[in-house]
């Protein structure tokens, strides 16, 4: 079985979907079989979203969520967390800081046993906002300047478990739209995912599907015929190819090809 | 002589680039031969507007600026008026709301006085944020819903000094992306044209120069191969073609290609 990933721009739990997309989790972990770990290591307040989420999880149908504390190295090390990742069905992140989660995370047993059971498709894996962030080959860390320049965005490597992706979150929401452009200039091997709230993509192997209320634009600097970026000052990109995929739509990475989907048909 | 229309996305006045915008439009207008006329008619406050901006032409060269009030559309039908713009070299629209331009001036004697002084090249049009809008072929009037959606944006015709184009303005700032790429999806045919603040185009004949500090971005759904626009929901695009141009950059309308000048050589 291929690895599964549920990536998720935001607000997914008072979404225009209602808690579709959270649904969809627990029936990828199993429905009435689903043993759900809850992982709120990039959030300030751990406990409050540990418990929303794991309650949310159950009244969906799981057999069974609960949090799953990870705030230091240490704990990432320790057994008894790797044997209830072991256990679990499906692994969610929350929202919070994605660097939390890979300065506690990165190359402690966690990760790598994440990596070994996200592969073996023997746990799903799903994340939002700075939990679906982390999940990319690489990560948006910040930007603040509006306009698109080589300082209009910071990167640095996710956890990697869909790489040759950059991901955007809150995406129309926040007008993320140049500080992608920015890092897809800089980094056009990536390919720029712009996931809005209440929107998510479901990766599996070399595809992913969209789901939720908004859409999942896709930049594609591949396609460019000329990338400028100067020391200061804006970026030049001519030939960008960029989609607007809505539910429904699906895409194939190696070949950056969407397809669209009618849903009236 | 071409028509030369600069059209700037805003905040041109305080921008990084200074006044180098405005410093260009008086170029234009014929430096120390220029006579400037300024129109506030987009704003509540149009004596503040045409106080400053006459004040600014004046001190960056202009033999003579002055700020001509069109508030009705009785005004915008009365032979001084007309005379003021045939002595013009220059004519400059401040920002506002664009309806009030399209509302006050459309099929006056004013607009046909324009379209004519403008289209032989006697004067050159600058306008910014709403006197930017309005010159476009089709205007955005406004735009809530923050997705891609049939209702994302509301457009209406503009005065069409450069008609296949749809400009929006305070682009990266106000991170309005999605309602360009609701305008172009909606409207394959028109080009979609974001300007930044202190940023602008000077559209001479089929071809345009970007100027300022920012950055324009190109939206060409012309180039998309699937477009779907559902009655409610997300719109679905797939293959359109995007640039960010800055400065020095120039783009061919008809064909629809930019082709960037590097600053450094």
């Amino acid at each position: 079985m291929a690895a599964r990933l549920l990536i998720i721009g935001g607000a997914e739990r008072h979404g225009a979907s209602g808690t579709a997309i959270l649904r969809r989790f627990v029936e990828l972990a199993g429905g009435p079989a689903a043993n759900i770990v809850v992982i709120a290591t990039a959030s300030g307040e751990p406990a409050i979203l540990e418990a929303e989420y794991a309650g949310l999880f159950t009244r969906l149908g799981a057999r069974q969520a609960r949090g799953l504390r990870i705030a230091t190295r240490t704990q990432a090390n320790e057994p008894d967390v790797i044997r209830a990742l072991a256990a679990a069905t499906g692994v969610f992140f929350t929202g919070g800081d994605q660097t939390r989660i890979t300065a506690v995370l990165g190359g402690t047993l966690t990760d790598s046993a994440l990596q070994t059971l996200v592969r073996d498709g023997t746990v799903v894996l799903g994340g939002t906002s700075a939990g679906a962030a982390m999940m990319s080959g690489t990560m948006i860390l910040g930007g603040v300047a509006p306009g698109i320049t080589r300082d209009g965005v910071r990167t640095g490597p996710g956890l990697e478990f869909l790489p040759g992706v950059v991901i955007d979150m809150h995406f129309a929401e926040r007008g993320r739209l140049n500080r992608l452009l920015s890092a897809v200039a800089l980094y056009p091997h990536e390919l720029g995912l712009g996931i809005d709230e209440d929107t998510a993509i479901l990766a599996q192997g070399d595809r992913f599907e969209v789901l939720g209320s908004g859409t999942v634009t896709v930049v594609d600097a591949g396609a460019a015929t000329d990338i400028r970026v100067p020391a200061s000052g804006p970026i030049a990109l001519a030939g960008a190819r960029l989609h607007v995929l809505p539910a429904g739509s699906r895409f194939e990475l190696s070949s950056r090809r969407p397809s669209i989907v009618d849903r009236a048909a």
